[in-house]
């Protein structure tokens, strides 16, 4: 088995952007990345061999679903992740705690873990960050991530120091939990809020204990973007240099060019696949929204720049048709538009990063969208 | 362009089976063939290349919805029906004849056509026999079906008469308004009911005006599979041997291997997919639902002598795990999987045909069948 390594490649001279690739057991990654979203054991709408089409190098899989239906165990009986849902490239798992404390009302901390309820059937379950650990465990992901408590925005600073504290415990914990012959690489995640000081005292917690990668937490919670891109200011440059760097939960295709703008390695998110299913659809001019009956009529592709397979093969007017007729190939196509505007926005940016000309990207790419909301203005 | 011929290549010493081939413009339809139905201008959950990965020859799509929705004029402007849903191969249109007669007290039936208000808005139409054709051609099927009233089961015999002496007078009124340069084929209905004399009498009537092909309405309309073997045992005698035989809206895999057994060439139904996104699934050895919970554990495909695509990836376990979580993956592999079942089973009666061993595959299938309906009842 190959062992979880990185390397840096590249490093833009006029930022902090970097090019990196992740080596695992199931091939390498490719950074900066994003991943799409499986939540329980599929990307809504997608084929593996549709995500393979579209470059996808790695996928992130859900810990708090999949525990609860079909169960961990029962995905390790099947032979793990991988080979339940046809799989074989890299993934990641998530902890669980980001679910299990967006349940509100559902959900108690203590010190020894999260007692919560099912969204499902409203069972009782305590996840700790052993248990978190197990069920990452028995999924089999390539990385899993440390169990911690994702800090809501606004909180009181003395709350955000109790609970990055307590996360703290938690990841040495998992990292304890995980034992010395972890087959699985294990990421830290930073917390620490929107304070400068309590993120670097989280990150120098969490190296302290050493991990395989550090993620930035407790981002895209309802923060207005300029406050997000503060706290990366702020914390990316805590992060060792030679470990892959994760903003978890991020973002808009602008989130993410500044985050890797300020050192981010690798991204998720729903949105590309959300919004998908709800018609939304991103192009190199900015959004659009295919619902539109501007659309009924329109004989171009989603995106005349765009090459791919929905691009090369239908019509604005037909997927507004199919949109319209709540046909599931609507969400079919407009998932694998979507998801491939993500991953080759990552590959334009991977390049520009290795020629040295991300910062003038950068500026392109932001220049494209200002002209796109202003014409969408008049 | 080449015109529409059926040349019929071999014929079962042993029953009315025939192995036939219809030549259109757009490519060969090996018969006995399956139609796959996409009502919107979509097989529900697939990807045209998945249609063609199945071997599907011809899809189905629906005059009603899709003159409701988006307007057959609109897809005119989109260049037809195989442009705008990226088909390149034969379609067959039905009259939506069934569809408006369908709907009960939104509807009045004149000699002039139906007078139906629209499921989605509401509105005011008259379906004429004219209209009905004028919206195919702006479709542009490689096959038409001729305007007719699907007869419901039961109806007094002076019902029977009536209607089926109406639908042929509305069937030459399909012919003239195709006129003599017509590019492409148009089949007629044959009606009548469960009365012999008068399918009879309409198949002469037909006959009369002359059709490229010849259909059988008015069966899988709620009466007893008995029954319907009946009607066929009477109806395909009457039929012209060097035309396609058409039974609509049929069926079971039973109803088409009884079927072909009476001489039938093309069925369409929406049987398979329907099924699928219920969770119901074909195998060679008869029906399951995959959402019970003697599936969750079970690592073997949907059917171990299956070689398409999902049972050649996924285990029973996964597939009930998506269906039972909603997921869009569920729909899509359980269609690819039922359709890829109805077509490589027709592709099974060719080459029966062909080797002159129908009889005794019709023998096999059922046996299969009632082995499975014991085990199950044990």
């Amino acid at each position: 088995m190959t062992p979880f390594q990185f390397a840096l490649l590249n490093t833009d001279p006029q930022s902090a952007a970097r090019r990196g690739r992740i080596r695992t057991s199931r091939g390498d990654i490719e950074t900066p990345i994003f991943m799409p979203v499986g939540t329980q054991a599929t990307v809504k709408g997608m084929l593996p061999e549709g995500l393979k089409d579209i470059g996808a190098q790695i996928i992130l899989a859900n810990t708090y679903h999949l525990f609860l239906r079909p169960g961990h165990e029962r995905v390790r009986r099947f032979g793990g992740l991988h080979r339940f849902m046809n799989w074989d490239r890299p993934i990641l798992t998530d902890s669980g705690g980001f679910q299990v404390f967006s349940l509100g009302e559902l959900r108690r901390i203590t010190e020894e873990g999260v007692v919560f309820q099912s969204h499902l059937d409203g069972s009782r379950h305590l996840l700790s960050p052993e248990l978190s650990v197990a069920v990452q465990q028995a999924l089999g992901a390539d990385i899993i991530m440390a169990f911690d408590e994702c800090i809501p925005y606004p909180a009181t600073r003395e709350y955000v120091l109790h609970s990055t504290e307590r996360s703290t415990r938690w990841a040495l914990r998992c990292k304890q939990a995980l034992g010395e012959e972890a087959q699985q690489a294990l990421f830290g995640i930073v917390q620490g809020g929107m304070h400068a000081d309590l993120r670097r005292l989280s990150s120098d917690q969490l190296q302290e204990i050493g991990f395989d990668g550090y993620a930035v937490g407790g981002l895209s919670v309802g923060e207005e973007a300029e406050v997000m891109y503060e706290a990366m200011d702020f914390t990316l440059p805590l992060l060792p240099q030679d470990r892959p760097r994760y903003v978890m939960g991020v973002g808009t295709p602008e989130n993410l060019i500044e985050g890797i703008y300020r050192g981010v390695d690798m991204f998720d998110c729903v949105m590309p696949t959300r919004n998908a299913r709800n018609g939304v659809l991103f192009t190199s001019f900015g959004k659009i929204s295919i619902k539109q009956a501007r659309y009924q009529d329109d004989d171009q592709p989603i995106d005349p720049a765009c090459g791919c397979y929905v691009c090369r093969n239908y019509s604005r007017g037909y997927l507004r048709h199919l949109y319209q007729s709540g046909e599931i190939l609507a969400s079919v196509l407009n998932t694998h538009h979507n998801l491939h505007y993500y991953l080759d926005l990552m590959a334009q940016v991977r390049q520009a990063i290795e020629e040295g000309s991300f910062s003038q990207f950068r500026r392109q790419f932001h220049r494209q969208r200002q002209a796109q909301t202003k014409s969408t203005e008049e």
